[in-house]
């Protein structure tokens, strides 16, 4: 989850602040009954049924953070709200199942207020067939609106960040969206995310909250391999900046690598019309010794900064 | 969740409020695969395995509105978010299992305070065996701390808000706590809540986190039947006055009700040591149309309001 760029309360990712999420992994990193996976991915991973995970992510978005009630409705942080929980799921490749919605609300207009949040996470929940199993409702001086979401991923299919591999390829879905302009009314990509999983090797996948360069630098970090970014293969639309796609992130596009062969299959494919979306080959796994690295001038390359918005 | 009494963001329950609760539960209240009771209890309850539910509750504590920063250290707001989300497994009958942390953090000494309240929350952890497993950590203006949990129960052990029945006998453990001094600092009742649900027939049972009054009203609207309540009979420790135990709450005692003969073996096996709790009949659980009652002047009944804190 990325911090709304047009409010004032924007706060930029620094490398203490990354350490202290890595300290609270370490600390919490021990083998646990049931748990398959804990912190460090887009969802935790729980044992579930015989063939299938459980995945569990909760994301929480916070007035003049997030966003600004001056120029987003009710409607739109509420689709806001469930969309960012349903896009981490999708970067599992699994499919959403239950939320629990929490509001932190102001004194004033309480009923009004939280039959318009739900008009917007009802939406998202018919558009994917999720059910509200339950949630909290407490008082608070800023809107807040934190969502609980689970899912399941057919064992076989989950897409972990860890997975990357030196010679994959990096793919993203595209075009790129512009976070500053949709983020409060995004499409989650589930059947991208569903599609691939169920049709070709993924070997790692996130989704692109925090901008391409902090999550490749996610997947680079879990997987122990170095990148190399093609600057000028990056989908953007027509007004994205380069920098914005980069680090700005809000886009919830699926990043993802694949083995080159199913790469190749995958374009050859398009499958468009599946999956509404279209799916954009724009860089290399390489190793981890090589860095994150992005193309500069014609035939240089520069180091890719691992810079982006965070949530802290 | 009761927010904090001392504070100035407190929020009295207005019926308003809970029609709006009302009309969401009703709104989502269709049968969906895999869920077994959605909006309406301590806990949603969802198909696990063979034998087992799983049990996912999510509570959320706000800065001025649950606790207030001049009073509590950030390792007591870490045991408080902790615990009360332990306190809706506790109510179910289960066991904690797993839990995702979402801190809103203000600006100013982010690394320091979260592994101050993670002080608080790994208590908690360590205490009840739980893994956290994931988490979101945000920019905002107020310190918030909200807690999703998953735990399990035996399908033959889960106790729910709506099993009560004309003839059972209320009862609560206690000494009740005194909210108001304890709130940031007790110990959630998972043990009382295991044995009961192993060794005896229960009802219904609910966590007194509102007060006596509401919670004990949730079980009677679950249930649909009435209730009367013997004041003289509920364990007031030395301090703490009947009508913040009916209406303060904080107190996070569990209330849960039972046939007679099994509340008589109860108070016969005193199982004090194995569950650090006391047992006390407080009153019967009556029809509906006999409404809830509380005993007032010696030989007099006059209705026990559904009055208390709520989290809206």
């Amino acid at each position: 989850m990325a911090p709304l760029g047009t409010s004032g309360a924007i706060l930029r990712v620094h490398m203490k602040e990354l350490a202290i999420i890595d300290e609270i992994r370490r600390k919490h990193a021990k083998p646990v009954k049931g748990l398959v996976e804990g912190i460090g991915d887009d969802c935790a991973i729980l044992e579930y049924t015989r063939d299938e995970y459980l995945l569990w992510s909760t994301d929480m978005i916070v007035e003049n953070t997030h966003f600004d009630l001056k120029r987003a409705s009710y409607e739109e942080v509420g689709w806001k709200a469930a969309s960012v929980n349903v896009s981490d799921i999708a970067a599992m490749g699994g499919i959403p199942k239950f939320i629990t919605v929490t509001f932190g609300l102001p004194r004033k207009g309480g009923s009004a207020i939280v039959r318009r949040l739900y008009n917007g996470i009802d939406k998202v929940c018919r558009e994917f067939g999720i059910a509200v199993v339950g949630g909290d409702i407490d008082g608070s001086e800023r809107l807040i609106v934190d969502i609980g979401i689970l899912g399941t991923v057919e064992k076989k299919n989950v897409a972990k960040r860890s997975g990357a591999k030196p010679g994959d390829k990096i793919l993203i879905t595209g075009p790129v969206r512009d976070g500053k302009k949709t983020h409060l009314n995004f499409m989650p990509h589930i059947a991208a995310g569903r599609f691939l999983v169920k049709n070709f090797r993924v070997n790692s996948m996130i989704d692109t909250s925090d901008g391409i360069a902090m999550d490749l630098g996610r997947i680079c970090r879990a997987s122990e391999v170095g990148c190399r970014l093609y600057a000028d293969n990056i989908p953007l639309p027509r007004g994205l900046k380069l920098e914005d796609a980069l680090h700005y992130g809000e886009s919830f596009e699926l990043l993802f690598t694949m083995p080159p062969r199913e790469a190749k299959k995958l374009l050859t494919e398009s499958p468009h019309k599946k999956t509404a979306a279209k799916f954009f080959v724009i860089g290399d796994i390489t190793d981890k010794k090589q860095g994150m690295k992005i193309s500069g001038k014609p035939g240089s390359m520069k180091t890719l900064k691992m810079r982006g918005f965070e949530h802290l």
